[in-house]
C-alpha cells in the first residue's frame, strides 16, 4: 500500500478547530505577556523516543494558520523510522507565533505518530508472514481520516473507513437474521456491486456455513493459533481471512503463523501511547 | 471537585459529527440491509473491565439522535466503580438503530472512562498524601472539554484548559525574557486580576527567583523526590507546587509524599487504554 | 435491495441549510404580511404526474422545522407508485409555517422523485434481464447521500459514494500507469481488503488484459450492443460487467439483452427532469 | 443585464464542501494508488456539446483546493458561446491533483453551463420580443445563489432570491386574506420602502383589482396567448407583467409575441440538462 | 407593518453560538461548585427601565437550550410597552441551569429591547408626521436578522438586508458613473423587476436629474429641513422619500414636518444603549 | 497590559460571517451593475470624530477577502489616538471591491474604535489613582473575543472572558448557597488551582466574612465612595478590589478615588456608540 497524503482541504479544518480550542477566546495570554512581537526563533522538532514519524502536514499547518511567515522545513518526512535525537523538522519565525502553535503541532504529530510507530512494531513483528496489520474503526471521534493515515504511514492497511463502505456482519447481524445463511443472502441483496461483506464467525461450523453461501472475508473473532489454523485450511483461499481479538506484538506472530491474510487491531487506535516529540529552542 | 454534567448544547454537536463520520453517505449498509425496521432488542452496556464510568451522556445521545425512539436506562452513572460484568445501562428500541449507533456511543464511552479510571487509579495511588491529580493541555483535538470532564469523573483535577485562561510561563519564555524576574514582571503586567501565573522552574534557583518575585503556583519539572521535598520547604505555602514529568501509579506516592498540591500527567489524556465496555443483545 | 430511511441526523443539516437560504436575512415576507397567525389550513401534497415518490423525511422536515406544529400524514411513503392526482400527505397546521415551508419541501420532494421515478422507468425498461440500474457520481454537489438514496427507491443501486469507497481505474490512469496490468497491479498494492477495483476498458484487448489479472468489475465504456455481448461472453462470470456511455429508456432493453449485470447511468442526477409535487389548500 | 463574478468568499464554501463530499475519509484511493505524486499533466477542457459556458471559477477553485500547484489558463470565460470540441481552459500539474478534483469540477461547471445554455436558447427564442427570459425560486438546495448566476451569463435575469427580498402574493395568499384587494392592502402595511410586490392572478378579474390597487409586478399564470395579450392591453404599462406555466424554446416565441415584460421558467433550475463538458489529458 | 416572529431555524443557531462562547471548554464553574443540581428556583424578569420589550424568543432558548425542564411563562410579549418593576416572564426550574443560562439570555433581551425603544422613541416623535423610521446596514456583525426585527417591533421598518436586496446608488457610485443619468441607466440595465432603486442625493440638481431619469426612491444626505422640504414638493410623490444624516429624537420632529416619507437611523442599530432588564430571584 | 493582535484564525470566521450575511445571494448589485470591472480606486479610512483606534485587522481582511488585489497601507494602527481628519489607512485597488467590503469593514472598525475609545476616555478620568478599567461579559454574542481585544487596546483590562475561566459568585449563588462562607467553601472545594476566585458583596459584614475565608478579589457592588472608601480599607490589600454599578466618566474619578483596583464597566460593551470613520474615494 502507497501511503499518501492526505489533501490540504480534509487537513485545514481539523488544524483551524484544534487552534480555536486552545486559543479559546483571549489568546496566548503568556506568549503575549512575555515575548516581543519581532522576536525571531529557530527551533527544532526533535525525536525523544524510537519510531515513525506521521502528522508533519499537520503539524507544518498550525504553525503557518497561526503566522504563515514561520518556515517548516522538515528534514524526516512522514513514514521516516526516527531515533531519539534526530531532528524532524526546524521551524523558524516569530516565537510568538511558534510558542502559540507548539502545543497544537505536537498533539496532532505526536498522537500519529505514536500510531505509526506501533503500527510499524506490529508490521515488524509479523513480517515473516503473510499477515497484513489493519486497523478497526474503534478511532477518535473526528479523527478517523488522520488516524487511518497513520495506520497505512506505519506500514498498515485499512479497514472499513465507516458503516457505508462496505459490510460486516456481527453475531448480533447473524442472530437477528436468524442464520448466517440468511443474513448473507440478505446482505447480498441489499448492496452494490462494489462493495465486499465480511462476515465474523465464532465457529469453524459457521465459517463452513459462509463459505458455502459465497462471501468476500471473514473475520475469525478471539479464536486461538489451532482454531484459526484450522479455519485458514477450510478457506483454502476462498475468502479473505481476519484475525482479531487483543492481538499484542507478543502474540502477533503467532497469530500470522497460522496463515490469516490480516490482523486487525482496534487498539492501534483507541488505546495507543504517542510517540514523544519535542520542540527544542535553538535561540 | 464537584463534577458536574456538561450541557448538551456542548456534547451534542461532538456527537453528531463522530455520527456522521461513521455514517458517510450511505449510512448502516450492514444493518439496513439484515435488520428488519420493526425489530425491537433490548441489550446491555456491560463493563468488560474493572474502572470509573464516564461519558454516559454522550453514548446517549448516539442513540437517541439516530433514533429517538430508543431508550436508554442508566444503572452505573458517571463516576460509578464498576466492576467486569456490571451492568452500566440498558438500552431497548429499534434494534437498527442501537447497532448502527453502537461504535459511535462506544467509542466516545470507553475513551472517557479510559481517563476516569486511569486517573481513579492515581487518585488512589496517593489518597494518604494532599497531592491531587490534575491533567494538562496535551489532549485529543476537538475532545478538550469531554476529556478534562473525564478527568473530573475520575476524582482529578483541571489544569489550563486553553492558552487563554491562565499564564503558564515555560522555560522557553523564560529564556526569551532574559530572567525568571522578568518574565514574571511582564506576566503581572500583561494579565488580568482573574489570570493565576504559573512558572516552570527547573532549579531551586530559579525557584527562589520566582517566589521572591511572587507567583502563584510552581511547575517542577522533571525533579527528583528529594529535591522536590525540597522545593516544596523552600516554597512554605507561598505558591501552589506542581510536580510533572512521566509520572505513572507506581512513582506517584514517593512524588506525592513530597507534599507537593498537584501532580500533573499528560499521559491521562494523551496515552490513556479505553476502558472496554461492550454492547450485549439480551435477545 | 431494500431501500432505507436515512437518519435524521444525515438529513437535517441539509434541510437546515435550505431553509436559510430560502429564508434569508428578513424570513417570508409575503405570508408574515398576509397570513394572520392563528389561521390553520389543511393542505394536501397532490401528484400532478405520474411516477414513484421519494424525498418524504426531508418534506416532513422542512415543514416541522419551520413551526413543530404542523402534522404531517403521509398516505404515500417513499417507493410508493403515484398517479397523477393522488394524494401523497396531507399537511395540517399554521398556514403561515406551511406557506413558509412549502417551497423548500417541494424541492426536495420534486427533485428526488423525479429521480425515483427516471429510475424506475429504467428499471421497468430492463425488467427481463438480469441488469441493474445504477447511478454515478456525477451528482449535484452537497446532495450525493439523497440522490442516492433517490436511486435505491426508485429499485435502482448505487456505484461509488466517492473517491474513498471503492477503485475505479479510468482510462487516464491506466495510460500514467503504462498498462492495464500495472494499473491493476498497482492498484492491488494500494488498498485494503474490503475494497474493490473496477476497471474501464474501451476494447476487448484491454478486458481481456484485465480479466488475466484479475478484477472485480469491468467498465465497458461506450460500446455497441454486438460489442458488449462479446465481452459479456468473454468475462464468463469472471467479474462484475457494467455497460455506460448515454444509456436511455429506449436504449436500455438492447443494452440489457447483451446480458450485462449493471447498466450506469449519469443523467439519472445530473440531468433528471423533477416529477411535479404540488401543495393543494384545501381551506 | 451585466453578469458579475461571484466573489470566492461566495463560492468557496461549496467548492470545499463538494470536495468533501467526494473525498470521504480515505481521499482518492485510485489515483494515490496509480499515479505517482511527481507525475505533471496537461489537460483540456473541451466542450462536447454547443452552449454557453459557466461556473469557471468554481471549476478552478476545485483544482486549486486539492493543490495549489495546478495551473488553470481559461481560453473562453463565463458567458462565452462555445462549439463542440472548443478548448474552454487548460488544467496544467501534478496529474494526482487533476484527476481527483476533476469530478467535482465537471460537476459544477457541466450543470451550470447547463442552466447558461438552457438559458440562452430561451433568450434567443424571444429575441425579436421585449420578453425577458427569469428564473425562480425552484432551484437546488443549497445551490440557488450560483444556479441563479448561471441564469444570468445565460443572458437571463433573475426572480426573487428568497423569501425574503420581495412580496410575491400567490392563489393561496389571496384565499386567506379573502381578496386580492385586501392581500395588496396587508402586503403594502406590512414591508418595507424597497421591497416591491407582485401579485399571481388567474383571471382578467383579479387583474383589474390588482392594478386599481396598484402593484409593482403581476404574475399571469398559465394562461393562453390571446388571455395573455388582453392582460398586457389591460394593464397598459401600468405594472411589469409576467407570465408563466411551463413555458418552453417552442412555446416561447409566442408568448413573448403578447408584449409581457418576463417569461419566468422553473425547469431553467429544477429540470434543466447539464452540458458536457470532458477533461482531456494530452500527455 | 406586522412584526412577525422569526422562526425559530433562524435564531436558534445564534443562541447556540453564544452560549458555547460564553461556557467556553469548562462551563459555568461558579455555578457547578456551588448550586446543587437538585435546587428548583423561581426567577422573574424584570424591567429596570421603561421601554419596549424585544426579543424574548432567544432568551427562552437560551434557558431551554441549557435545560429542557425550565419554563418561560411571558406576560408581555415582544412589542410589549414595559415599566420598571413590570415582570416580563417568569422562569421556573433547576437553578443551575437558569443561572448558567442567565447572562446569554439577557445580553440578547436587553441589546434587542434597546433597540425596539429607542425605535418607538423616535416613532413616538415623529407620530404628527406621515414619516416612518427605518434603520441602515450599520448593524452588528451577525445580528443584521434579530437587529432588524427588533427595529420592527419598536414601530419601525426596515431599510436594505443587504447588497443584494435593493440598489442604493452612493456618490461614489455617481462618481465613478460620471452622473446621476449614467448611474441610474447602468442600474435599470443591471438587474431584475422585483429589485428596487434607490439613489443618494446630496444637491437639488442631482435630485432633479434623478427624477427626469426615473426612481423608486431617493435618500436625501445631510439636508437641511428648507432644503429637505424643497426637495419633498420637488419629488411630489414621484419617488419615496428618504432623509438621513445624525437624526435624534430632538431633530426628528423638524424633519419630519418637511413631510419626507422616511428617516433612516444607523445609530438605531450601531450605537443604541441596552435596555435594562435583570433577572430576579425569588426564592 | 501589552496590547497583541488577535490570530488571523480567530478574525477571519468573524469577517467571512459577516461579508456573507451582507451578500446574501446575490452579492452587491449596485456595484456590480454601476462600476465597471477594471476601475481602481485609492480610498482613504478617515477619522470622523476624535478617539482610538481598534479593528483594523478586521477591516483590512474583509477588504482582502473580497479581492486579494486590494492593497491596505495602515498609517495609525490599533491603539493610536486620531483626530478628526487623520487618515488611519488607504486602501487602493479595483474600486468593485472596494464599495463591497465599506460596510462591513467599517462595521467591525467603527464598533471596535468605539470601545478602545471609550475605554481610553475612562482610563484617562482614573489616571490619578491606581484604578484600572476593566470590561465584563456583558458584550455582544459573537463578537466577545474581539470586543474584549477593544477594551484591551483602548488601556482597559478584560474580566471574566466566559463562565469557565474563573470563578464570580454572585448574590444569588450565596443566597442558595446559605452563606458567604459556605459558597466560598464550595467554591474553593470545586475548582482548580488555577482558577481565581471573586466574591460580589452588598454590605461590609459579607466583606468581612469573605475576608475570613479568604478571596482572590471582590467586587463591591453600587456601594459609594465613602463605603467603596472603607471596604478598600477593610480589605488591606488581602484581595483585590472591584467596584461596579453604572460608573461613567463622570463619576469615575471620586470612585477611583476610593482606592479601589478595578472599575468594571457594562456599558463599555453593551452600549458604547461608534466612532464615526468613514472611506472617502480620491479618485
Amino acid at each position: 500500500m502507497t501511503p499518501s497524503s492526505l489533501p490540504r482541504v480534509m487537513t485545514e479544518p481539523l488544524v483551524r478547530m484544534a487552534l480555536l480550542e486552545d486559543l479559546g477566546r483571549a489568546g496566548d495570554l503568556t506568549t503575549d505577556a512575555i515575548v516581543p512581537s519581532g522576536h525571531i526563533a529557530t527551533t527544532l522538532l526533535v525525536a525523544r523516543q524510537p519510531g515513525v514519524v506521521a502528522g508533519l502536514d499537520l503539524a507544518r499547518l498550525a504553525f503557518q494558520l497561526i503566522d504563515p511567515a514561520i518556515e517548516v522545513q522538515i528534514t524526516h518526512d512522514d513514514g521516516a523510522i526516527i531515533a531519539p535525537g534526530d531532528v524532524i523538522a526546524s521551524i523558524t519565525g516569530p516565537a510568538r507565533g511558534i510558542l502559540t502553535a507548539e502545543r497544537v503541532a505536537l498533539n496532532f504529530l505526536c498522537r500519529l505518530s505514536g500510531i505509526a510507530s506501533a503500527t510499524a512494531h506490529l508490521v515488524a513483528a509479523v513480517q515473516d508472514h503473510r499477515a497484513k496489520i489493519v486497523c478497526t474503526r474503534k478511532t477518535t471521534p473526528g479523527l478517523r481520516a488522520i488516524e487511518k493515515y497513520a495506520v497505512r504511514i506505519g506500514g498498515g492497511g485499512n479497514h472499513r473507513f465507516g458503516l457505508d463502505d462496505a459490510v460486516l456482519i456481527k453475531d448480533n447481524h447473524v442472530a437477528i437474521a436468524g442464520s448466517v445463511t440468511e443474513a448473507l443472502k440478505r446482505a447480498k441483496r441489499g448492496v452494490g456491486h462494489l462493495v465486499k461483506i465480511e462476515l465474523e464467525v465464532d465457529t469453524l461450523d459457521q465459517l463452513r456455513e459462509a463459505l458455502d453461501q459465497g462471501v468476500d472475508a471473514v473475520l475469525l473473532d478471539n479464536m486461538n493459533p489451532a482454531t484459526l489454523a484450522e479455519a485458514v485450511a477450510m478457506v483454502a483461499g476462498r475468502a479473505v481471512t481476519e484475525a482479531s481479538g487483543r492481538i499484542t506484538p507478543a502474540t502477533a506472530p503467532s497469530i500470522a503463523a497460522t496463515g490469516v491474510d490480516l490482523i486487525s487491531i482496534g487498539w492501534l487506535t483507541h488505546s495507543v501511547a504517542i510517540l514523544d516529540i519535542g520542540l527544542d529552542f535553538k535561540n
